[in-house]
């Protein structure tokens, strides 16, 4: 049953886990098939385990506009052949609705994409906001091995969530290792918008 | 001009200052007219200085629904006769919107109220996330009498300020300080919903 009363939840650090959320969602490396750059290293290492990458906390609301669901990200630290752990990424299915992210703990990169194949990255550092504007799909990366990415984000109740044009097309770019540093890379299985079998 | 590329900007602690915004406002004890309950106390402060008692810096955004208007709010400690500095506080023009706040520094209070007189008070301390539910009017009170009382807010871009329903009624209930404690009181002056010249 929804609250519609006002509420406060802790987010208690390091950690993350707030106090209070009504949908915990774990993404494991199945999840998240064709995905990574590095095909053999993926299977080899589903192979042994269906690693853990990143949950959600979420705070539920009505899927209304004028509603803010919220929650907490806690993307954990990792490599998939020369990859980071990141999220599936995905665009809004109300496409003209924002996001908006507060880092609490650890290092990464959004990675950020429109539908025409303009493209952003932005660093993810304890105390950064990041503004998702309307019409950008967005894709947290961990680049740490060391420590979970945490984040909180909120976004309106109407948005919905579109993995499947992602899944399809790809990010244009993707983050790897390199000398221990974080790189940006082309992706090689990236679908141009003239590719697509998609109207924009 | 509107930048419709995501960014990030960085709200460095102490102090809450974000690296980037759009608007910087600064309340002062005269914008408070009638809002203080001792009136003597409030004249008396006023006539001496004009006294900073909050500031909120926010990125704008497009007054539409997709948006979230974003940024930091920032009350200074501080008491007009025994009670603790805070924020107008407001209804949104568009009730049906709610908004959200994450607690970087400080210690206070949100006080929250409804047009048919249901309130709720609640805690805000680091680490907390309060959530807004739409229709409810919402004021911060710093009860630290050291430190500001820094919070990070989002509410959707159509939200809109209704600052006049507030100013005329009053909310329901007030913090005071008693004993170096804040205490819950009643405010001898708010309208009950029966007594207002307005439809519900």
């Amino acid at each position: 049953m929804i609250d519609n009363r006002p509420y406060t939840f802790n987010v208690a650090l390091p950690g993350g886990i707030p106090n209070r959320f009504e949908l915990h969602t774990r993404r494991t490396l199945k999840s998240m098939h064709g995905q990574y750059l590095d095909i053999e290293a993926y299977n080899d290492k589903l192979s042994k385990e269906d690693t853990l990458l990143y949950e959600v906390y979420e705070l539920s609301r009505p899927e209304v506009a004028g509603e803010l669901i919220h929650g907490i990200s806690i993307v954990h630290p990792g490599l998939v052949g020369n990859e980071y752990f990141m999220t599936k990424g995905h665009f809004h299915t109300v496409l003209d609705t924002a996001e908006i992210y507060y880092v609490l703990q650890g290092n990464g990169k959004m990675v950020l994409e429109t539908l025409q194949g303009d493209w952003a990255i932005e660093e993810l550092t304890p105390g950064k906001m990041l503004y998702v504007p309307p019409k950008w799909a967005h894709r947290s990366v961990n680049t740490s091995l060391e420590h979970d990415l945490i984040t909180l984000f909120a976004y309106p109740g109407n948005a919905g969530h579109d993995y499947g044009t992602i899944e399809t097309q790809g990010f244009r770019k993707l983050i790897l290792i390199e000398n221990g540093e974080p790189v940006i890379v082309d992706n090689p299985r990236w679908q141009e918008p003239a590719q697509r079998e998609v109207d924009l």
